[in-house]
This record gives structure tokens, C-alpha cells and sequence, in this order.
């Protein structure tokens, strides 16, 4: 098994992503190849610098980098040999099984877009997050940020993508779904909440537990909390914020631990036909490491197989 | 001055009510007179119980009270004369000068537009919640929960509103106003807050100073965060919920401290043609302090008039 870790992205890559791959590399069997994507020769040094040997790392040469601010599709058209649609191309391809980066989230998202694409069928693919929760583990929530706007069947199908994710990634059986709202009654909420729960509902593929609240998010109502990606980004942005409120107090504390956006890495977008993880711009080498891991671990269960195979169950 | 205070408002009313309005009396100058609205023996008895014996503390009767489970229009209806009912009646003769409840939300609201009305020119009033600011002191959010979905022009004044409060009550100089949003840029987010930004840059009525994000709501780069009351619904939920997964793990602290409901004890419906306050139904006596305390605080500033007089300067 072949992982593609787009190692020219992030604001503090080739370094960080050399370094996470190197963790990374102690933490897999030997079986699975993680492919650092970029130009070979600086690679090469920094893989002597920081004295990685593992025959677990490959390089993989891709001439040109998108930068963090560039436009999506622009930067994609302009430099097709940039690391991210190098990636895109071998992920295609099936050379690698998974592809994961930290640079510019928006060229990763298109990227998926406009080569391995939608599953068909899959109205809008969205990026899931995942929250911690008290009981140890993490839930799922999607879509955090690729859909501003959703209409209802959206958010069912983020439901039921949701679902299999936490099932089959995630390990949970029979996942519960809640759907993010203002208060727990059916009749509560906005125009589109109200119809997505008349949607959900009916629903036979997963199962729904009703609405939560935002003081439900760490709590064991739900395993995936559906809601558009507008809520999910500002839900996302908030609860890595109060980790680093904690931080920056000296407040340590195990469960709080899991709020730093390093103990998970990354986001994965789901609804395409492939493994694709996007991490933060800011991903230290920890972070990379903990991205490369949750790639290697959507591959090893196919997750993008299985949401295809049942779609329209 | 006097505050009109729903002694049977909450889920432990009456004791929380009079233990609170004990509590406020004892923080408060002698030309200022809580009046304690409900059933005249029951209070005078709870009175007794808690040795409260301040001249401060007024008794006006009221017959019924409105559960907490009610349908809001239905109750207001059929018991004119529960301390709701009667709280707004006080508020609309002028009788009183502000009203506060932590009883059913959904009877508060209704009662406000139905006696006292939305102030001319007010499009939809909304509640404010209060976010505390790692500077100290607190923002302003707006809304957080009245109006699930709003249109671009209820945003526009809900900064207005915002600001006008944050200026007169939290003192703050040229409050800044940020627009909620999944991405800093102008162009970013859903039609609604892609469609408020362009009205709100052109604005001469407030200091807005672009997009902020879930990652901003304690720092100092806004002073009103202006939100559909869906958002701050959950925005507000989820940081009340940190608080609560902090106290649980038995970790203190004064900044997250300050996160605690009970901090502020309420969240005013501004927009409406008197000072309202709604508290949380699980109110404590402290929270009960605090809110009757806020309330006196916008009587004190005449908020409501303030709005009015600014509306469309």
C-alpha cells in the first residue's frame, strides 16, 4: 500500500512534512510505502538533514509548488506539475491508495473535483471533522467548511456518508446521527433543518437519533453531527480555539488534549473516488504524522469504496 | 427605578427567584425597587423563609404561571394573568422600567412583540448573548436564537443594534462589529453573509472591520459579532458547554470562568420598545442576581431608547 503525502504543503513544509513522515514511518508495518511529493533534490536533503533512513519513504519528483494563497483553479491550471495535482494524478491512476496534504485547501478540494471526482450520485462531497468526546474517541461532523450552503438532501447524504465513515474508520457500531440544531424539537430550527429532519426521519440507511445542540457536540447523543459547512467550520475553528485558550493558560488535561487539531491531522473529503486527507496550514510535524496515519487508515477499509458501494442502498 | 422581576420564572422558581432577588438587593442603591412578580403567599412565605427583609423587594400579584413546556401564543392567551402577562403589562404602563424571566423563552419573546412591539423600523428584533473576551470583559453576539434564518438587512441592524448596545451599556468606545464567517476573505461564505458583507462595508453606522471567525470569538478583533440567530444559537451552547467540561474536571480558572451562564445571568431582546432580559430556565439564584443586575443596567442606560433614537440616523 502506497500513501502520497503532498510534501511541499503547509506554511512550514518540506521540513515538517519530512519530519511527520519520519515519525510516521516508525509507527506502520512494512508494507505500506509512504511517497513524499516534491522536488526531489531538496527532499533528498532534507532527508539527510534530519537523518531519515527508512526504506518505508519514497520520493516522488513534482516540479513546481502551489502556493498557500494562490487561486484553486487557476494555480491547477497554470502548474500542472505542482505537488498537488502530482498527487492527484497518482491517486487517479491508482499508483497510491491515498493522498494527503497540507497546502492549499482550496486547490485540494477542486483538485478532488476535477480528477478523481464526485462518486456518482453524490450530490456535493464535503470535508468531515471530528470532535472529541467524553467518553474517549472521536464523532464525526460534516460538513465543516466545502459547503457554505447545503439544501436538505445534501445534508442526507452527508448523513449517510457520515455514518458509513464512522463505521468503517471510525470502528463504531451502528453509529448514532444527530442533526446540529437549535433545540431538540422536530419543528425547531431553520428552514432547512426543519426540512432536513423530515428527510432524515424516513431515512432506513442510518441511524437517526434526532436533533442535538451545541452543547450536545462532545457528548454521546451522536456519532456524526450533520449540519451545513458553514456551522461546521465556525463549530471546528471554535473547538481548536478553546485548546488553545487552555494552552496558552498551562491548563493541561488528557480530554482537552484531544482538541488540538494535531491529535487527528487532518480532514478528509468524502463523497470522491478516492482516500484524499487535507490537513492544516499550520501542521506541525505531528500533525503530518497524525494526517499520514488517518490516510493510511482510510485506505487499509476502502472507505471511498464503501460509500460508493452503498449509495442508493 | 424600578425592575420587574418573574419571581415564578425558571425551573427552580420560586426559591431561585427570591434568593436571587435577595442577592441583587443587597448590590444595589436605595432608589432602585425589585419587584418581585407571582403569587402574593407563596412569595410572601418564600420572603419569610430566606429571612429576606430588604425595602428593596416589592411584592405584585399574579395569579397563574406559564410552565415551561407551554406553547408560547396558547398560554399567553389563555392565562392573562400569569406573571408573564402581567410582567409586560408593568413594562407597557411604564409602571416599571425593565422586565426580566428566566421562565419559558419561547412566552417571552411573543410577549414582547405583542405588548411592548418591536421598535418602528425594526425589521426583527433578537437576543444578545454575551461571549466573554480574553482581554477581559465581554463582546456582544447577536442573534442567539430569536430568528433561526435572517435576511441581510436583519444582519445589518442587528450591528446596529449591537453596537448601540455595546457603546451604552458594555462602555465600549466605537465598538468593533465583525461578520461571522468560515473564512476571513470578502467573498467567502454562504449568499447570506456574502450578501451582508456588501451592506455592511458601506455602512457609516458602525465600525465594521470585516469577517471574523470561529477562531475570533475571544480575541479582541471584534466587539459585536453580528450571526443568524442559528449560529449564535450554537456558537453560544457550545461555550457554555466548555465551561461545564471544565467545572466537571474540577478545573478553575477566571478567564473560563467567565464562560459560566451565570456570569451574566441573561441575554437581553433588544430591538423592542422596553428592557428585556430572558435567563436561562436551569437559573440559579446567582444567575438570577445577575440578570436582574443587567437589567437594571440597561434601565439605568435606556438602551431601548438609545436603539430608537439612532434607528436610521
Amino acid at each position: 500500500m502506497k500513501i502520497a503525502l503532498d510534501a511541499m504543503g503547509g506554511d512550514f513544509a518540506p521540513d515538517c512534512t519530512v519530519l511527520g513522515a519520519k515519525l510516521a514511518s516508525q509507527e506502520i508495518s512494512d508494507d505500506i510505502k509512504i511517497v513524499l511529493i516534491g522536488k526531489e533534490d531538496l527532499l533528498k536533503a532534507k532527508l539527510k538533514e534530519y537523518d531519515v533512513t527508512s526504506p518505508s519513504i519514497e520520493i516522488f519528483h513534482a516540479d513546481e509548488v502551489i502556493e498557500m494563497g494562490e487561486h484553486p483553479t487557476k494555480a491547477l491550471s497554470q502548474k500542472p506539475t505542482a505537488s498537488i495535482p502530482v498527487g492527484y494524478g497518482l491517486l487517479k491512476s491508482g499508483a497510491v491508495n491515498a493522498f494527503c496534504s497540507a497546502g492549499n485547501t482550496g486547490a485540494m478540494h477542486v483538485g478532488a473535483m476535477f480528477t478523481i471526482k464526485a462518486i456518482e450520485g453524490i450530490i456535493r462531497p464535503g470535508i468531515a471533522g471530528f470532535v472529541p468526546k467524553e467518553s474517549g474517541g472521536f464523532g464525526v461532523i460534516m460538513d465543516v467548511g466545502a459547503n457554505a450552503d447545503c439544501k436538505p438532501d445534501v445534508l442526507y447524504q452527508f448523513g449517510e456518508i457520515g455514518s458509513l465513515y464512522a463505521k468503517h474508520v471510525l470502528e463504531i457500531d451502528d453509529p448514532k446521527v444527530g442533526l446540529m440544531n437549535l433545540g431538540e424539537e422536530e419543528q425547531k430550527g431553520t428552514l432547512l433543518t426543519q426540512a432536513a429532519y423530515q428527510l432524515f426521519k424516513l431515512s432506513k440507511k442510518f441511524n437517526f437519533i434526532g436533533n442535538i445542540e451545541g452543547r450536545d457536540l462532545f457528548n454521546e447523543k451522536a456519532d456524526v453531527i450533520v449540519c451545513d459547512g458553514f456551522t461546521g467550520n465556525v463549530i471546528l475553528k471554535m473547538a481548536e480555539t478553546f485548546y488553545d485558550l487552555l494552552e496558552k493558560r498551562n491548563i493541561k488535561n488528557e480530554f482537552f488534549d484531544s482538541f488540538n487539531y494535531e491529535a487527528i491531522g487532518g480532514s478528509p473529503i468524502l463523497g470522491i473516488n478516492g482516500n484524499v486527507v487535507i490537513g492544516h496550514g499550520v501542521s506541525s510535524a505531528e500533525a503530518i504524522k497524525n494526517m499520514t496515519l488517518l490516510a493510511i487508515k482510510m485506505a487499509e477499509t476502502n472507505i471511498h469504496l464503501k460509500i460508493k458501494d452503498h449509495l442508493g442502498d
